[in-house]
């Protein structure tokens, strides 16, 4: 069967208690046989590739900037792309579902490219959305990494 | 004086009441000198378009894909990025400040980028965005399109 | 009858023949009231950017960086990608009719990008691109501002 | 060590013995332990993609549009860009060295890519390019698909 695809997304600063999250994330990825897809720097991104590197698994780091060395040392699967901030809509769509963990607004722009596209999006610790006075329901949220691992797991679109 | 550049983001598709604000905000801007940059489509950005032109505004329309046909008719300088969502990055990036207007998850992605860049962000009936339960005061409430404008303008980041 | 959309390429640094004709190619493309689109910076870019606002045309710039503030002089319209090289790919898609004048590797880029797109591409002392030993003749070459100019309008593109 | 990222580029329709040279090219890079980066779709991607499975190597795919279902099946890592053309400049950096199967104008994009980034651009039957009636010498010249991965592993960029 096919390996999915799953992204974790975050700041690249991150608490020592989101980094654990993200170490988490990583490890039950691996783990369970799934390849990481990040944005490939600092914070939540090391914390996950570092995790998931521990358990054996595949990372896949997708950079902004012009320079592989820019990738943190977990990163096994260096993408240069040069386009900035532009990256981070690879590397929603080149997931199969998203686990956001804390994060600022470039993790917002991802969630919102996430919903956009339809993929499942897990959150942890992370951003709620509101219109209209009214929550949006779209990020289902997730108390635990295992938890986040297996929804997103069982979510992950198949289809594309 | 170098004339400002606003960018009016929110939903290819919106409301009678939305697309009535995306007017008065176009047509305001024009009339105040401010060049207009949207996503170039339907909705808002072609009723912030419709405003800006019939005040004699000058309208950009950045869009997502491979034809120029694609713009709204009252596009004056259509930009072909054939990007898809990435190139909702180039709207925020090209304009000193932002005013959204309603919007969905791709308008929430305009929003994000804008806020990470720094770029001014007036919102008029759209998304709130929290963490941890406290709100994120980044986006500046305006009550109506020409407080929106007046924000805008006064707002907008000239050194850069 | 709507403007027509015309691309300046060439290099970042040019001699002072080729800046001549850059600002040649830029004035007449104005006289004849088409729209300038280029990359934004220096060398052809500025030129051709110079001539087009000395006869009072409008002129448009496509940045890699991202700031508006790396525009030459004479760009009345800054679009701020951020997208470093993956801009090239713009400047010309927003164009009806290409002129490459010199250039390098970053202007070979783009001559690859318009004849891929089928956009009509007129050579100024360009690159010239061979296979199998065959000269490709897609590059229609001028011998002259004037000539390069006649022909970019004559054959640009209206259908997109 | 590090694994070598080679990519290799060509037409996504390509004759009978160019697909033989990419696929010998494939496996060839694969026996010394290079990953493979490519395009993702047909053609010269899909035969180097086929030739590096077939020898137990790793393979990325950069895709254009919208859906990992538009990888070959020889792409195990597929990344999804969304970005049409503009992927270009991605598959080009993501690589230490490239080599150039034929070709048409997207590949000639990608040579020039490749050569404004000093990146190694490794030829075997495809473009050559000159100015001002000189032939640029930039394009390295392979005879055999052993010789244009010797070359490009042995010229590989290491400190980026």
């Amino acid at each position: 069967m096919a390996k999915k695809f799953i992204a974790v997304i975050g700041g690249s600063q991150c608490s020592k208690k989101e980094a654990q999250l993200g170490e988490e994330v990583g490890r039950e990825l691996a783990l369970r046989g799934a390849v990481l897809v990040c944005g490939g720097l600092g914070g939540i991104m090391r914390a996950a590739c570092k995790g998931a590197s521990s358990a054996g698994g595949t990372t896949i780091g997708i950079l902004p900037g012009e320079s592989r060395q820019s990738a943190n040392p977990y990163v096994q699967i260096p993408i240069v792309t040069g386009l900035g901030e532009a990256r981070n809509v690879i590397v929603v769509k080149s997931a199969q579902a998203v686990i956001a963990i804390g994060g600022s607004y470039g993790t917002l722009s991802e969630i919102s490219h996430a919903l956009k596209n339809g993929i499942p999006l897990i959150g942890l610790n992370t951003w709620s959305i509101s219109r209209n006075g009214r929550q949006d329901k779209s990020i289902i949220l997730a108390q635990s990494p295992i938890e986040a691992v297996s929804q997103a797991l069982e979510l992950a679109r198949s289809e594309e």
